[in-house]
């Protein structure tokens, strides 16, 4: 990228569905550069001194959070964390009043995590400063997608094209899942996925995926799989008769592996169900690009604030 | 004001009676200034750098603890948190023994919410260091009053001498009833209240106020009307027979507003309970200042912080 | 010292026992800056700036962490603080992968509190990154031997050979006693402790230190006694027959003091039962350094946090 001057063109981000080609191509080169800052001695730049983000987690996520209030505070930025024991705020009140009374302090951006899918669009529709959808209900989490996009990028290079990604679990009540394979497919992977019907949604026919029930055949070939984490609770919900029966057809082991390609990669969005969700020897094999996506995620984030707490300055310099 | 120097004449702020009309000026003037930094791109001054401000919430309140923080922070000072799930530090201990451990660690200014009436002045009356009272039991609430006195003055200017405000709503409990009560009538305002028996102090007859208990001859000629929160839990303790009979008779409805003055201002201390407190449709309106509140809330502890922490240096320059 | 460049030695600190002579007298020293720092009107240096601290307590400690929350800020680290609550992060998560999550966001020094012994060397042993045991179970609270030690320094000066410390209280399940009688027996002074029998450790035998089940005895000479928190779950363990039994017997008094040198120090790790642990006449006296070592901790956390996050840049000048 050769611009010193970036006009980013998105007051939100909601989803990757609204992300164009380019803008994925600036996010990336962003998040490469934040990404040698945080190995410096000195991890602090002041990009985004003087400027307000509130990390509003209606949804309990540390990770999450921990991701944005870091990549935020590396940038200078100030951060304010609002949780969901935070009751005096919310309690009785709409989540319209809510996001009234935080835009009238003054924040540069909203962060929202929400277990009503459509929470950051409704924040967003209905303020003008920036919002950043963190996960809503089983809809989207687009930065979750983009530091899955960037941790392929360090191992792939530019050629995601003909890539082929498999994603395996909970397909049906994944966030993750769903963002990655708008994001993905529109970058020219291929894509899989390979769950208990259960957990496949009623609609998948219909998305740019192949389907598998067989973990061997689905692995077989494979450039990286994803594999998600298992809300226990699906259990009891009646969706999965029996875990270690889920573990025994689900669970990504090294005989799988064996079938992917040489090297093919591993990613999982944590937390780790070890055993359930991958096999403990995987998640810790020279293949995994678990810990990466961590890091990746301090990066994505960074650079998704930086651009949008920037734009009504007129632009970023960089 | 042309004074370059100040010398902020209170080591704490427990409630409004202690301030004198100039200090309210001073508080304003300074408000006002902070106010335009608030809407400047890079929101941050360093006037309390290397100053520490512990945020000591013994009663959860998001709203009025985030409002605290992000002031400390647009000043550059340090702020640290203390909920009311740090049981670790108050458990098996005294108020006393809280506020010396806290005193210990240094701080500037400690902000305490407590259930406690005079529990703020328990804690100044031990402590060297500065005491703000963020709302003690049903007690004193200045912060929230001096707020208001700020939206008030951005519409009425410096004219509040033969003004009328009426308060409408749950009166017995209310400690932001009882400071901007005490502020205002010190500044000139008529104050009206109204609400249901049950819900009026005993004393009421005592205090600067006319009461009333039919909103309509109550909101006739108002210049301005401040609904507060009714809390859910005064029904239970038999203080109301039933909420909808109390939303008929003491909701502020337009109906209401069209007896009062034209432009009268409509104010509310949040969390809205909309039609119970008042109706959705005046929540949103043009003369609504409930969202300028809330940004005025910004300023006013960004003054009150600033003159607080900075009185210790030999006064602040402004 | 006349060092002006110093390499702290160690990558984690874990206990006292790992800390030579010439480490303490370091920290000391460094503290001893620090704590001048924490008198000024500005409160801040910049030695730490762009450093990531993470205070991880997953057993809920405000005192520590807010302590450790300002020794870091004041030296202007980013801290990070997650807690117990935070279940997201560490559900169904072990504590290795909590650990290498965080290590991946790069912060400088994690700081662990945790209800299982051994659990900060488990972690030091896996990340590269620093960690300091902010208590881990019974075992070792290290950075607390560390305040009490200073916190005598300041009255003894470097004369510690020869004073001698009683220790009373629960001794059994008090990691407070266990760094402090290795860390003060290592630099010379006498330890004496004294308890209930069902409160002494199994091998005190084998402790260096003198034991003693009537508190007159023991007080007798000590130049210092430091008072533990008796947790009041161990009565309902059974360990204790009845509490005003207790109080009567190993309640520090004015009577016991009297049998103590003149001017015999008192110290206590926090938050105190009043009437307990030590009388109400006692905690407030002139002898008291009970809010001295709650001033010690930001000073001595301020110079481990020091030292260790910058040993990585090739010292720290001083």
């Amino acid at each position: 990228m050769n611009e010193t001057h970036i006009h980013w063109p998105h007051k939100d981000l909601l989803d990757v569905e609204q992300l164009s080609r380019r803008d994925v191509a600036i996010l990336m080169e962003q998040a490469a550069n934040f990404q040698e800052i945080n190995q410096r001695p000195v991890k602090k730049v002041p990009v985004l001194r003087g400027k307000s983000v509130v990390l509003f987690f209606a949804e309990p996520s540390t990770r999450t959070k921990t991701s944005f209030d870091i990549a935020g505070k590396r940038m200078s930025a100030d951060t304010f964390a609002l949780g969901k024991g935070d009751s005096s705020l919310t309690k009785g009140e709409s989540l319209k009043d809510t996001s009234l009374t935080l835009q009238a302090m003054a924040p540069d951006v909203i962060v929202i995590r929400h277990s009503s899918s459509g929470a950051a669009q409704f924040m967003a529709e209905r303020l003008h400063c920036g919002v950043i959808n963190a996960g809503d209900g089983w809809h989207a989490h687009p930065t979750q997608a983009l530091l899955d996009c960037f941790s392929l990028r360090q191992v792939w290079g530019e050629k995601f094209t003909g890539k082929t990604l498999l994603i395996v679990g909970d397909i049906a009540h994944s966030r993750v899942a769903r963002s990655n394979i708008f994001l993905l497919s529109h970058l020219g992977v291929r894509l899989r996925v390979c769950a208990p019907r259960t957990l496949l949604p009623a609609a998948v026919n219909s998305w740019p995926v192949e389907v598998f029930n067989d973990l061997a055949q689905a692995a077989r070939d494979a450039d990286a799989v994803m594999c998600l984490r298992l809300q226990l609770e699906r259990q009891q919900a009646g969706l999965l008769p029996d875990l270690s029966e889920y573990a025994r057809r689900f669970c990504l082991e090294p005989k799988h592996m064996e079938l992917a390609k040489p090297d093919a990669k591993i990613l999982h969005p944590g937390p780790i169900n070890r055993g359930l969700d991958l096999s403990s020897t995987l998640a810790d094999c020279p293949q995994s690009l678990i810990l990466d996506q961590v890091a990746a995620g301090v990066a994505i984030r960074m650079a998704i604030l930086f651009l949008m707490a920037t734009r009504n300055d007129g632009g970023a310099d960089v």
